[in-house]
């Protein structure tokens, strides 16, 4: 598999964008707007994209993209160079069908999923050489058909799979870059992946188990007490598995949060919506991991349980 | 305060009940069936009791009480020989005014509220030489004014405040296995309300916390385990505080909850009618307790603090 292309300073990758919801959306709309060939894959919001395409609100400025690459089956798009992948978790079985008909013999998969498992998923299924993990750090909703409003944040940390990071990772990284998008590669994708769910542990969870938007979460004594609580077991879980992240970072993520407002969480978005909770890549497997490696986790074990009955997957 | 009139066999306490709820009516009704004068002070039912009566529909046999002596204030009652006490402990700032006008100088009061605190504030009050606690194992549900439906179970643990049974206790507990109320009077009164909280505590937390009846808890594999952990907790927290539970009683509360079905505890009755749930008394009070000797409750304090903002106290 030849990488030699993603060293050529004018390369612009052909992306093609599977599940374009707000992640997807606002990512590859800023890439488009870069000047990359964008092709998004979408479903429930297809008829609409097409004939109004997507709008991203945001304080930094609005982006609105009046014609959009948009199909209903990947195989209307062709191989490209870059398979972004931006779909819940809890529809990865859907994924080798939607994938294979992108696959050119160098093409690379990034994954930008929540949790854990999805580039092990992917590289089962494709091999590790293509993939690639991008850590979101960025609040937005996906708020109607095409619109996606941006609260706040928005950088990517980039890798590739149990790897260390090369050309293609640097043009990707650079790309968003000048797309306005933050952009950092690290040599260490699983452990950044660790650190992002020393957050999403505790306020995606509580979003759903306690009905709070992050302001609610640190309004309440018992709550922010709690919050800081599962990142500590989050990060000894972490250590456990040999990734070192200090104590103090939970203290960081704590008043980094205090920016965010009433802001929904994601998973409160979709458990509201009646829709599928990433219960298996966010909660169910960092804790089996952390379990199977000795780490001793009775929060996240609770919340679990409790996320697992709420949200109906038990 | 003369306690000799509790010895003489033929002696029928004059009772008044204040909170006639589920439990208020369920057991001052049994003891109204078999002769005693019971005086009901009621709120929101005052009107339909005084008309319909109050009927018990159960299992084991249906009780109706065509004529019932009901007050909607306590100075018509007048002093009792017994208080009855079976409000919600939510409400327990009214019981200063609606316990002192059925006072007389040797009028006892029996408490059979959830939780802990309850016989202490009472003490306060009126007397710690007056208070009788009573923890009622009982499944039933008001199902509308006057109407109590009893699911099973039923017994009563009867004991003196701060010290050993007497008379008043043995007439009491006499009277109510008479009047087909299994009652078993204790010397340790305050360990026996731990022992009910090692049910209450998991059972009562997770109907809210997890939207679950006694058979969705023990359903799931991930809920039962955390019921289970929740009653080593409180287990540990009694320990704490010198009141000896074996752990082995966990595997016997879960298996004795195996016969209630899709039972809803009252915690979660109150939880869904948007009432209020006894959340300092059931969780934040034996917390704190035990805490503050020493206990290790993670999963307690975790519950405490989701009760606590999904029931809108925080």
């Amino acid at each position: 598999m030849s990488e030699r292309k993603w060293s050529d300073a004018e390369f612009r990758p052909r992306i093609g964008v599977v599940g374009a919801g707000a992640v997807g959306c606002y990512y590859a709309g800023k890439l488009a707007e870069l000047g990359c060939e964008v092709h998004f894959l979408m479903r429930s919001d297809y008829e609409h994209v097409a004939r109004h395409g997507l709008r991203i609100e945001s304080d930094e400025g609005n982006l609105a993209l009046k014609t959009v690459r948009v199909y209903n089956s990947p195989e209307m798009i062709g191989p490209v160079d870059l398979v972004f992948v931006a779909i819940k978790s809890t529809a990865n079985d859907a994924l080798p069908q939607l994938i294979a008909p992108l696959l050119g013999d160098d093409t690379a998969i990034l994954t930008v999923q929540n949790g854990l498992g999805n580039d092990e998923f992917l590289a089962g299924h494709f091999g590790a050489e293509r993939l690639m993990g991008g850590l979101c750090f960025i609040c937005l909703n996906r708020i109607s058909p095409g619109v996606i409003r941006h609260f706040g944040h928005g950088k990517i940390t980039l890798g590739e799979f149990q790897r260390a990071p090369g050309d293609r990772v640097g043009k990707m990284a650079a790309l968003f870059n000048s797309a306005g998008v933050k952009c950092e590669a690290v040599s260490d994708l699983a452990l950044e992946q660790w650190r992002k769910l020393v957050w999403n542990i505790p306020f995606n969870g509580l979003s759903i188990a306690a009905n709070a938007t992050v302001a609610d979460v640190l309004a309440s004594p018992g709550l922010a007490k709690l919050a800081r609580d599962l990142m500590l077991e989050t990060i000894a879980a972490a250590g456990a598995l040999g990734f070192a992240i200090e104590e103090s970072f939970a203290d960081f993520q704590i008043d980094r949060s205090r920016t965010m407002g009433p802001y929904k969480p994601s998973s409160m978005i979709d458990y509201l919506a009646g829709n599928a909770v990433e219960v298996q890549a966010i909660w169910q497997d960092p804790l089996e991991r952390g379990i199977n490696a000795g780490a001793s986790l009775p929060r996240l074990e609770m919340l679990t349980a409790l996320l697992g009955r709420l949200c109906k997957i038990v």
